[in-house]
């Protein structure tokens, strides 16, 4: 990545402890570290980062190995680096005793707990750094759109492999293996797939049962590329497409694209949930859909905004977000459709679009 | 799991919080409620574990699907089940209003201050569920003992698979499908694979990077069995072995031995470490062992206890942990042998054993 991206980070946030009056951000939340560095290694390892309005930000880092250069090269950070990670929450310690007031971001209590010094007051401002992350710039996008072309392999594998007497567990490795022969780092989060009659559950991990002719099969994938998630879902049929199936797959189906159509910048998320959830209702299907339509996506797979029922979250030009509308049928089946999209001021793109074809084909 | 382990676990809660004088205690940590409700789903998806005194614990999740019978049956749960998240965290502030003090486990702060209600203390006791976490019982060992199983599977595929020209992520996507295809619920962690001068980095995370005659790669796998997670690492020797990497590997395999013989129940967790760092230091590696000697793994990849210079952690018959010595020569190279092991009152018992040969013998 440019260093002009990071630089530009850094502004805004400087901007930002401006307004509040705050001399000094600690980050300690991996995400928001790799976001300030550009590192994904420093978002992996490091305790904390801390950004002051005058000086280079300070990252507090037990090692950093190979990396180390790098990330020197990239941008101005006067990277602590110790041998044992209790030194460097030693030398984070000493340092946050310069300050009164900090602001920062999230962190479990315990960890929290072990960074209480006299006299400093630490101000929970997780909105700063969110603020930022929810509009991404270009570096992203292009690590967004790399992501995307990754998943793509990982549906072509599932494609090819998805046959009755395969293991759901089979589906899955397949699937992990091209993403990651493809250039993934890791997954966004665990795959499932789920299917027959396990299909009507929303998280349903792989198992080892057998994928039997008639099953639908629903399975969700999440690619990352330089620490940016993507995530996707297509629903699958096994032989011949039953009626009640192809029902439901309409009404979702239906949904998505209401949203893809209708989504636009200035909407609020239950606005947009809405927009999916009203198709649903219409088909007969409402108290099917057992989840929000949506969620940001980025150096987290679950970020801002988020789309569903209780949400306020302003929708704006330059978000990453999923639109997933699905309908579970207990005991029966589930239908589940999920594309990753970017917001742009004329409404929705599409990133993770995928030419393969489901086994149902509705065109 | 049988019910009888779940039944001995809450009675030892139970005993911990009539010690402390709490009249509940609310576990917020995914591996906390998986603990005493021995459901990896409950733990993924649920807000919150409420354990009182006298009534069956209550279990705030917004939905459950097909697992919801399969819990029900198989432990006394208030199950509430909601279809939208809002309305789960709603009811569990509603329930939390009933109480005066309440003792927790840990969570972000921003999840801890959604919980926040009138006239309620939440006390921090994230060392309760830890005491009993950190002995292992026989239904938590089964479960240990089939991911090391599955573990061996996937250093198998390394071992097919590991030769000049193939590249870094090539040999993670490997062994992550042996993994998957045996069983593993996805992984403990993601896969390390360093080759080359890249091996001096501890956490090196696979590349496109092309394996070449002459280098060490260091293989770092983890497996997961019903939320049980072990970790393994071996390196590899691609060619002739360098007189410089045999030193450092026979260094590192005299540590791990070391620590092998002479961990007992009773010692803390620096007197383990120094085992392993006294014989580093005798071959003159001392500076570039640049970790502790291992950690607790159970249902987290990273628990109680820790072995490591400053650990005063006590070591107890039935807890398990890694025992992972390293030598990491920056620019050069880097050696580490891990296994999984249980303490018994005996000493160590290997759990992550391995047939295989890395390409360096030194029988």
């Amino acid at each position: 990545m440019e260093s002009r991206f990071l630089a530009e980070r850094l502004r805004k946030l400087k901007e930002e402890l401006k307004n509040l009056k705050l001399e000094a951000y600690l980050c300690l939340h991996p995400a928001n570290i790799q976001y300030f560095t550009g590192s994904p290694q420093a978002g992996e390892l490091a305790l904390g980062l801390l950004v002051t309005l005058d000086n280079p930000p300070t990252l507090f880092i037990p090692e950093m190995g190979a990396y180390q250069a790098q990330l020197q090269a990239k941008i101005k950070l006067e990277t602590e680096v110790f041998k044992v990670g209790d030194e460097a929450l030693k030398k984070l310690r000493n340092t946050l005793k310069g300050f009164k007031v900090l602001g920062f971001d999230d962190a479990s209590q315990a960890r929290i707990s072990k960074l209480k010094v006299k006299g400093l007051s630490l101000k929970p401002h997780p909105e700063i750094p969110e603020k930022l992350r929810v509009v991404k710039d270009e570096s992203e996008l292009e690590a967004l759109r790399k992501a995307a072309r990754i998943l793509r392999k990982g549906f072509d594998a599932v494609f090819q492999v998805l046959k009755p007497g395969v293991r759901e567990r089979e589906v899955a490795a397949a699937a992990e293996y091209a993403l990651r022969v493809g250039g993934s780092d890791f997954y966004a989060f665990p795959t499932l797939v789920a299917s027959g009659s396990r299909s009507a559950h929303p998280h349903g991990s792989p198992t080892a049962r057998r994928i039997r002719e008639g099953d639908v099969v629903v399975v969700d994938l999440g690619a990352k590329f330089s620490g940016y998630c993507v995530d996707a879902t297509r629903t699958f049929m096994v032989g011949r497409v039953k009626p009640a199936v192809s029902k439901a797959y309409r009404a979702v189906l239906e949904a998505y694209r209401a949203a893809v159509g209708g989504v636009k910048p200035g909407m609020r998320g239950f606005e947009a949930d809405m927009l999916a959830r009203k198709t649903i209702q219409t088909w007969g299907f409402g108290e099917f859909f057992t989840h929000g339509l949506g969620h940001g996506v980025g150096l987290e797979v679950h970020e801002a905004p988020r789309l569903s029922p209780g949400s306020r979250d302003l929708l704006r030009a330059g978000s990453t977000f999923t639109l997933e509308p699905g309908i579970y049928l207990p005991g029966r089946f589930g239908v589940r459709v999920e594309n990753t999209v970017l917001l742009t001021e004329n409404g929705i793109k599409v990133l993770t679009g995928w030419s393969g074809k489901e086994f149902i084909s509705f065109n």
